[in-house]
């Protein structure tokens, strides 16, 4: 009987990665599974090398199983109590499962499954193959939003680019963006949805002002978002019920801030919050920080 | 504060020497502690390497704590629940514990905590000093019963080798007797108790017998017992309510048992059941089991 390997419901890229790149190391007799649809980003990933989506998997009762990514049965697959859980490779707090017997759990503080994975080819004296080690590098890109989250360890970006050089990933920069704007919901939104994807109201003196902000891994996206959102706020504007509208187009990667907006004197507070000549956009460099680094600077410019 | 790692209550040479190897490699501003008295066994190996005993721990409440050779609650200190567990190293089943950030749970199917420290010393390119090593070798040694244990692995039996040349062990096997007879009760029992610790009567025809059975590391200890429990059992052998007396004094490094016996017809019975001529006692290779190798032949002989 086959002993499948999975990540946890809804799967993400780590997810998925983690168990087709543990299968492959396990070898004959293992084989990755999955606990629903594959989303876009991992789609791209897993066309850019040319591998097939894990096996989807259904009740799991009185089979073995090997958990990725996962450690709590309620993220797992439909009869994993009445499974026999084999191992367990995780980077997320400890639920509360219990086994009958000892077996490997290994929960590492790291930001990426994917690194954990590529830990045990290390420690077998074993390399993952292209194909693999392009998936797990894929996988800590994702989880690590390019090395740029908090949960991002040294080790976790050592191995990325470990695995990269295996795979061929010339620019993990430029491979990490194409991942991301692959994986991005932008592109199916109306320019309303993206408006109030995240969107709040502020009083100063006595204007109101509309504050949004999309973010992306994508600096690209961003600027063919840019033109639709200026084009949509200014013919929308009397609906908001603003004085005043500011969006913010934040990239990620970057680590900047495109900031625009309409209505009469946002021009002036921009300039005065900001200390900026620009006429009608204002690329504000190391702002991420709707709530630190827009708001105070607008609130105050506006008294 | 002093983070402390700690193995389980009632604390067994694991649980004392993984303590103290980890923190060793962990270093400043960590230290090991303990649940409990430590057992003559674990007394032997700290005096055998001139090493203290860890600190003997109370309510850990509001503590940050490190697991060693446990890895559930009700095994663990008081206040544990109101501990912040910052680490897991152990070798048992997942007892469903639960944190409320990501840890380091390092859980692997091995026969010692020590081989996981052991594990992780190499990781970190370190070497355990003399002390450390002895103090792991012995954890090892103890855990597997000098690598006879079926939990026993090969990686538990390389790694305890390592370990006894940094310690300078020359004869492991030797050490490991040194240890067990240290850690033996035995000493401490009168015959009567003995006999008595795991005794059993059973009939076949018309003869009741009785076989009582001890299990030790250490033949020296056995040979000591022999002559003791050979003369209880024929001075106090109206007592026991049986027709026949068996003593099993089962080596378990040597993988036999020496049989020891009074009563009529006792010795035609040895005789016919395990093909031997010796007068007073039978060494039996390979015989360890009461139940599989020495109750059924005896019935049949005494049919």
């Amino acid at each position: 009987m086959t002993i499948y390997i999975t990540g946890h419901k809804n799967p993400d890229t780590d997810s998925i990665c983690s168990a087709i790149g543990y299968a492959a190391l396990k070898g004959e007799g293992y084989a990755a599974g999955r606990l629903g649809n594959v989303n876009p980003e991992t789609q791209f990933v897993l066309d850019h090398f040319g591998m097939a989506a894990p096996e989807l998997l259904g009740d799991m009762a009185g089979q073995e199983i090997i958990l990725v990514d996962h450690n709590e049965a309620a993220q797992s697959a439909d009869g994993i109590e009445e499974a026999k859980i084999l191992e367990i490779l995780d980077h997320h707090k400890i639920g509360g499962l219990k086994t009958s017997e000892p077996i490997l759990f290994c929960n590492v503080p790291v930001g990426c499954t994917a690194t954990i994975v590529t830990m045990f080819y290390k420690q077998n004296g074993k390399t993952p193959d292209a194909k693999v080690a392009g998936l797990l590098c894929s996988a800590i890109l994702s989880d690590t939003l390019a090395f740029r989250s908090p949960t991002c360890t040294e080790t976790d970006k050592a191995t990325a680019l470990e695995l990269a050089a295996i795979a061929g990933i010339e620019d993990v920069e430029a491979y990490a963006k194409e991942m991301f704007v692959a994986g991005s919901e932008l592109g199916s939104k109306t320019e309303k949805e993206i408006l109030y994807l995240d969107f709040k109201k502020f009083n100063s003196g006595n204007t109101t002002f509309g504050v949004g902000q999309v973010s992306s891994m994508s600096g690209e996206e961003l600027q063919e978002l840019k033109p639709r959102m200026q084009a949509y706020m200014e013919e929308s504007f009397a609906e908001h019920g603003a004085d005043m509208l500011f969006f913010m187009l934040t990239d990620i990667m970057d680590e900047s801030t495109d900031l625009i907006y309409c209505g009469e004197g946002a021009d002036a507070a921009v300039k005065a919050a900001f200390k900026s000549d620009a006429e009608d956009r204002t690329y504000l460099k190391g702002v991420m920080s709707r709530k630190k680094q827009i708001v105070p600077q607008l609130t105050d410019a506006l008294k």
